[in-house]
């Protein structure tokens, strides 16, 4: 059996995360057992998520266990299989974790999915046509509940939510505006991702300032806003909602690390009767296929070509999630761990 | 004709309301034209969302012009009429604003509604089988939509909105407790409201010593929550709310005067997977046939009696109301304008 590399969550931020946090470390990969699937990762996925799994306090999910391996959704290719429903060379999408090669219960539901890759390749279905994709289609769908003509804005726009968000909103006909930061992804979101305008928020020292940016951005106003960061982004575009506006929050990075960011001006909520919604996506399950669906066709016919950000090798890992966290990603993370 | 006395807004307030923001003026009530109604007005309603109209800006409605009587929500006689529908003697139903006499053209659509007062008295058709009570309910059942055995929460818990909150909750079987300023209101919401508990906010110095009071009055957590007043009060409840809780938002009495109440952790919204719906009743007419139809029931059965805190004589209305926005009354805030 192969060695396996893997990172561990060796103790828990204070503040900020840092590399310290993490430790690397080299296992022999157990012999299987019956029923089990022995798969070598080729990606990992880095995932914002994760930031809140490190904290022991109460958060909306259950704390990565200290002296663990880190969790995280992986693909790859079946190499050793002791379970019928599974053979060497299969493509498989699962919770494999920040690791090399990871040992799977074939029979724990929806602990691994065998996909297809003539059409859509192996890596999307960590981002596109994975959780992300079926991130931004909830959002969207369920709780925005978009109307053709309407104005949708989405922030971290040229990453794997704010990509899939992207294309799902133009084929519902909907004036698709991102905000990002920097120059370079603004003019990606509009070049290649088909947003009608991306405001980059970088340039923009407070709230007051982004506002009159997305005002130009959004000329009738903002119906529908999918939240990934928070902070003085949220304050810009809460002052930027029409009335009866909805806001499904997903992700507020800004509140990870640290100190939580206060929302400026919560009246705003009750002035312009908007609601707002936080949600996980895999609390829906039942989304899933539906969703997987209809973004696995936008990714075979072109409509969604999401950029991705590819870290080499596993103890790259750790250094790329911390810059995920601070926007330094442009496009879905992933960590190459195989050819 | 009688003379009129009336209250304009005679300047727009610059941070918190004052006195001098309004005038009295006396003036002759005009002879009726074909299809109006005189109507002497018995009570006016004093309620927060006044305060938003005194406003010039982008507000959730629109702005009270200057010069002009102010708006609000009245019950009376009618005295003379020159329409077939309304005859000397009716009981009525309106918003004839801080006025004694309205003059109203009894052909508009919802200007004017004959009362039944043989088991309601009349000034409850301005508290609990008026607007304040339908805002309750709409609040209850069409937003948080509350399960048998949750746990509901209303600030301003003896308040006109808070009493019926009170008593719609109860109905529905769910632990019902309410925040309120001082031992004398929060003993009155348990012992006369029907409240299961209440909680004395101005106890608290802060979110976190209000938080832990909440803690003691709702075990098991809060799955709805009520929002009558923004700031400390809303950031303690935010903190104990339980996953998938609901918040309806009907007013930020803490953000109307001067600058806005920043919420300081927004996040558990995402972490709670939590919706928050601003409304304002008058945008949802279809529901107030069936609201006042249960809010009725529960006044005349005894099951909602509402406190009322009433002011002498429409030269007293600038006060009362600068009183209400400070949380100084108790009960359904009421001028008596004639006996």
């Amino acid at each position: 059996m192969p060695k396996n590399k893997q990172i561990h969550l060796d103790n828990r931020p204070v503040g900020e995360a840092v590399a310290s946090n993490f430790k690397l470390v080299v296992s022999d990969t157990p012999a299987l057992q019956d029923g089990e699937v022995l798969v070598r990762h080729q990606f990992l996925s880095l995932d914002p998520y994760m930031r809140g799994r490190m904290n022991d306090g109460k958060s909306y999910a259950q704390p990565q266990p200290l002296g663990q391996t880190m969790i995280g959704g992986t693909v790859g290719e079946v190499i050793d299989s002791r379970n019928v429903k599974f053979s060497a060379g299969d493509k498989v999408v699962g919770m494999g974790g920040w690791q090399e090669y990871s040992v799977v219960d074939g029979d724990q539901v929806g602990a691994l999915r065998k996909v297809d890759t003539s059409h859509v390749p192996l890596s999307a279905y960590l981002g596109a046509v994975g959780m992300p994709g079926v991130t931004a289609w909830y959002g969207l769908v369920k709780i925005i509940a978009p109307k053709v003509g309407e104005t949708m804005v989405v922030s971290a726009a040229t990453g794997a939510v704010g990509s899939a968000f992207a294309a799902l909103s133009k084929a519902r006909g909907c004036r698709t505006v991102g905000i990002a930061g920097g120059p370079e992804k603004c003019r990606y979101a509009v070049e290649e991702l088909g947003f009608d305008a991306c405001v980059d928020y970088k340039l923009h020292p407070d709230a007051v300032s982004l506002s009159k940016a997305l005002k130009e951005a959004c000329p009738a106003g903002i119906d529908g806003y999918f939240e990934n960061v928070g902070g003085m982004v949220l304050d810009a575009v809460l002052s930027r909602m029409n009335a009866f506006g909805r806001i499904a929050v997903c992700g507020m990075i800004a509140g990870y690390n640290g100190k939580p960011v206060p929302l400026t001006y919560p009246a705003l909520i009750l002035m312009n009767r908007l609601k707002i919604e936080g949600f996980i996506v895999s609390e829906h399950m039942e989304v899933w296929p539906e969703a997987l669906k209809e973004l696995g066709t936008l990714v075979a016919t072109g409509a969604l070509r999401a950029r991705e950000s590819v870290a080499q090798g596993i103890e790259a890992a750790p250094e790329a999630f911390l810059g995920l966290l601070k926007g330094k990603n442009f496009g879905k993370q992933l960590v190459k761990l195989h050819g």
